[in-house]
């Protein structure tokens, strides 16, 4: 049996060399700097890892890197694995606040320094070292795909058309997100899901033009319509009161639940992090499972007529409102944006028109599946049984929604990667631990070797 | 018995020469455009009517003309009268849009055009002149004063201040308001008063920063706490529903009600002009009372998070609205404000911050005041017993509420003026009609002489 711990370690300064390099390579797709000259640098690494690669720009957007790597003759080419990553990052900026220059990838004190190095360049790096350690052992126990997509930093607005179109390519029996980190307690967490969203506009017109507020005894007003309206659809106790829209929620298992306990929700800490001025709306014991397994009903924008300094007498034309509804696994976003029409329907307010903006799947693996045991089971061996995090899903909603919907909802992910909680990814001085990117590799080769090994599932 | 007609006839040539000197100077307001040119007319045209004056400056502002005419040795030096005028006009622009310049005073087809020949200069030399007239032919009958102030157009910020300070000053028996015109069944309308307002701004924080929508289901959100808040100050069928807010309320009389039936109200027409897309919420049979009679509670503005294009996942740090109550006779900016806080409170929204940002008395004269039926019978006189349309108040509100608060509730307050309802004054080609300009004179010189004939009040 190999020595991984070792062979890991001799291919260390290997490693490092190529994660400087790819760091020192600006990639910031919300600026347009350094697309090109990344997807090839990507090229290079994929094909010294022995890897084939497609660039699919065919779909508008910065370009996506489809690459696979084909498993030795000892290995098994009916399993697969695809792994997400992207090789865009955020803007640097403030320059003033960094401490190292931001594509120096300068190592101080066992971290090396860069935008980016956390989220994403750092994981791409771990999983593609694992490969060329793998090659140079005996070649690959499975087949091994990824999607490098270059925009999740503003959205990944093009995802869903490259999943589509190109589904035959990725598909795989389980795929491996981008990221994950070692929270406080030094767990390395293991993510299966997000929620889904379903983002809406509602508005309410009034009139063709401002009118003067003096008619307010006997003109309607959109922004009473549209408030009155939306009192309607949550009550004072914060309960969604849109009818049917906790109907089909498959609440989570006593499993998920006991998992859950891992998720590092910090009550008290968030009240300070954003100076919260009211009380919770979740009971403070039961703040994780709200956070975790509740959909939500968010107002983030509301507005009509005048809103600056001291007084207009205006009755406004028009009055609107954004509603970001997240969702759990049984919600889907299009029944969600028609229970909210048929809602508004119901009770008088057929004239306010409600569109959907944005519409994703909640997203929750299996985690009786072979191949998230088989995840959980390897991290087990490699992080220690006590120093795993399992959570069910993710507050926030994310792209892993796409790949349920063009990749099959019944093909497990699992999140997990090289970060650490204060890598401070998007900030100044973003930077990851060595020793963590080191002790994910391993955990990489141990989970290709494990699962290959496994009879097919 | 004089032949005033004959009288005022001869005097036209000289009256519209004044007319036409005073439009031809700008006097806009909003771009402090000739103010000080304006009020060096104006102190002539005082001295030439044998009347003293004084400019008073001493509040900030474009400064306020005080003017006194005192009655002859056979008038009544214990009856008094007090005009109200603005010497500021509104901006001409759109420029390219006007017939003749707009400071030409030019006259075609019997009418005169110019910026603020109607709206407010055309006034106040009717009165002048009639004083002028009455002078010549034995003096006046009574004590006159002029309040001329320049900022009606900007909203008079600095009136109260002059109001309170000079009020010995402009203490009389009575008030005749700046202006009034003919509608469109030939009426001249007769207005006696304004509704209050009690403009507030209510805020509602909910964090120091905005915080990511994913936290919908665990911290509390302002704009949904400000949306439930409203929700239960006013009800779905637009009833009022802050505690109190109705009481003290004076119904208007019957006499009232009867009168009010001479307000031009054209529902059908106010749908056209604003393109309104929802019915009414008052009766289409009761909208002219609901205008005129009923309080109101507009929501001129609200404001919280996200309302660009497309969607931004955020949980606002805080919301705003605000609120316009138009007041009846009977309710009081502050006892609205306290009752609005106090149904906060109550309502169990007690961190809901309430503002007043602007307070107006209602105001209302007594229309069985003597010189109120002095006024209506002399117009009945001039214009026709059934060419008189009287108006209990303005829908909106006024400077005239601070005429009641500094001079006194008790001193009646009657708007009478020489305009027509197709003038379009704060319009391109505004114009007063020389007809009606003529006709203005004779009024006022009936309502001095028999005004200062009858018993003293």
């Amino acid at each position: 049996m190999k020595n991984w711990e070792n062979l890991v370690n001799e291919q260390m300064s290997e490693a490092i060399a190529a994660l400087q390099r790819y760091s020192q390579q600006p990639s910031i797709s919300a600026q347009g700097k350094g697309i090109l000259e990344t997807v090839e640098i990507l090229k290079e690494f994929i094909q010294e890892a022995q890897g084939e690669w497609k660039v699919l720009d065919d779909c508008g957007g910065n370009p996506v890197i489809y690459a696979v790597f084909e498993p030795s003759a000892n290995g098994n080419p009916n399993k697969s694995i695809l792994f997400y990553n992207h090789y865009d990052v955020q803007p640097p900026e403030p320059l003033e606040e960094w401490l190292y220059p931001p594509f120096g990838a300068e190592i101080h004190d066992g971290k090396m320094y860069a935008r980016g190095v956390s989220d994403n360049k750092g994981d791409l790096i771990v999983r593609l070292q694992a490969i060329s350690i793998l090659q140079k052992n005996g070649g690959l126990p499975c087949r091994v795909k990824f999607m490098i997509e270059g925009e999740e930093e503003i959205g990944s607005p093009t995802l869903s058309q490259v999943l589509e179109k190109h589904a035959d390519l990725f598909k795989a029996d389980a795929t491996i997100w981008e990221w994950s980190q070692k929270n406080k307690a030094d767990q390395i967490e293991m993510i299966m899901g997000v929620k889904g969203m379903c983002y809406m506009q509602l508005e309410c017109e009034g009139s063709d033009i401002d009118v003067h507020s003096q008619y307010g005894s006997v003109f309607d007003n959109p922004a009473w319509r549209l408030i009155q309206a939306l009192a309607t659809m949550r009550s004072v106790d914060n309960r969604i009161t849109v009818e049917g829209f906790y109907d089909n929620i498959i609440p989570p298992t006593e499993e998920l639940l006991a998992w859950s306990k891992a998720y590092p929700f910090d009550a008290k800490g968030a009240k300070e992090i954003f100076g919260l001025k009211r009380p919770l709306i979740a009971e403070e014991s039961n703040a994780r499972d709200a956070f975790l397994f509740e959909p939500t009903m968010t107002v983030c924008g509301i507005e009509s007529g005048y809103n600056g300094q001291g007084t207009k007498t205006v009755l406004p034309k028009r009055a609107q409102v954004k509603l970001d509804c997240r969702l759990v696994p049984g919600q889907t976003p299009e029944d969600i944006a028609n229970k909210i029409s048929r809602h508004l329907e119901i009770h008088g307010f057929g004239d306010i028109q409600a569109h959907m903006l944005n519409g994703l799947l909640p997203f929750r693996s299996d985690v009786n599946h072979p191949f998230v045991r088989t995840a959980i089971k390897t991290a087990e061996k490699v992080y220690g049984e006590n120093n795993i995090a399992l959570l069910p899903n993710f507050g926030g909603s994310g792209p892993m929604s796409q790949f349920g919907e063009f990749l099959g909802m019944e093909q497990p992910i699992v999140s997990i990667g090289c970060s650490w909680w204060d890598d401070r990814i998007h900030a100044p001085n973003e930077s990851i631990r060595l020793a963590d990117f080191e002790q994910a590799i391993r955990y990489m080769i141990e989970l290709f070797v494990t699962y290959g090994k496994e009879e097919s599932n």
